[in-house]
């Protein structure tokens, strides 16, 4: 029996934040995809308050919630930091993580949306990628930590691969290379790294699943 | 120049977690009531994301959102730990840390608003409550913890003490102590602590300025 086991989906992106915290660290693990459909006794077992994916399982003891699930990943396996050592530097990185945590819940909404709900959608996702760009990221930086990927880079994962697709879906462009230029250059570098790059939901296939699934849930509802 | 100093308000259970913390910890600090309704160009400087307080400055640099200022002082002064030593429980009460601090955002709902979006917010917090008098509690514990109070009982202070005074300026009564005995048992407990019970708002001031706020909040608006 693996020693760590992580239930999960493609279909989201914390799932992937997890994923790539453990290949970061070197840690070999057993995936188990759910279906969240069809949630499995598994998993209403280990996260019976919020009955989502992702759950790690460490010794038999299951974590839930993504960020939660880095941070313990961090403090089980320092190896390859994820974080600064320096607790002010530290408090930072947990502030955009946080920030970032908070605000990128507007991203998915734009593909569930329509008229007024979408504009408000679009407006704070607007803000938020103002904000970043203009007080997150410093100029010349790879990374939000530096020359290194770190967790606030994992956090900020939906700005740099899932954005993109959701415009599509929803017929929507904000995320402009001219308005966002570092922001652009930081998705860029972020998607380089060898761990993130070979583990990224396929486009096509993410692109086909969000268009039926707002296609879905826009419908009309009968009685 | 003190090296430790809080920027709050008196209004915010947030500003009251920080005064808890320093003070369990014995962290001397100069506090500075700021007017959030004419915030100080220092507050301006040292949150420029969301210009809220509280504001920890310590060494001259500023920390955000009290969760994560709370992660800063126990990692910075590890005296009196307000997490559990071990990666897994720690992990389990930052869970509980995450819950409270996205569930209770449904408790000053109750007092801002009337009708459907009033009934909307007793029905998010009343499942809050049975949330954490369910799972989050355990039988014959003082607090989350077990004998000693830690970070998770400070991330609901909001239930046990603003709770109360919202309900009388809203004239809604939900939390009842035959519902939920368990969380009104350790209500009681949490505010029978020294640096608890005597840093605690007036509750006589508070109903006052809620009532006050609520009016406000709530009158026709002229345009």
């Amino acid at each position: 029996m693996a020693a760590v086991k992580l239930l999960g989906t493609w279909r989201s992106p914390y799932c992937f934040k997890v994923i790539w915290a453990l290949k970061l660290k070197g840690i070999p693990y057993e995936y188990i995809e759910e279906d969240v459909f069809d949630k499995s006794p598994l998993l209403l077992q280990y996260n019976q308050i919020h009955k989502k994916v992702p759950v790690l399982v460490h010794d038999g003891k299951p974590i839930c919630e993504s960020t939660i699930i880095l941070l313990y990943i961090e403090e089980t396996w320092p190896q390859n930091p994820l974080l600064p050592i320096d607790p002010y530097e530290r408090a930072v990185a947990l502030f955009w993580i946080k920030y970032a945590d908070d605000k990128t819940q507007s991203i998915p909404k734009i593909y569930r949306t329509t008229g007024e709900e979408q504009e408000q959608a679009v407006k704070e996702c607007s803000e938020m990628l103002e904000t970043v760009e203009q007080h997150g990221l410093i100029e010349g930086k790879k990374f939000f930590g530096g020359d290194e990927i770190n967790m606030v880079d994992i956090a900020f994962c939906m700005v740099a691969h899932w954005l993109g697709v959701l415009e599509e879906v929803a017929g929507i462009k904000m995320f402009e290379p001219h308005k966002f230029p570092k922001l652009h250059s930081w998705a860029q570098n972020f998607k380089s790294v060898p761990v993130i790059k070979e583990n990224l939901p396929d486009d096509e296939r993410m692109f086909a699943w969000l268009k039926h699934r707002r296609e879905m849930l826009l419908a009309p509802k009968s009685n």
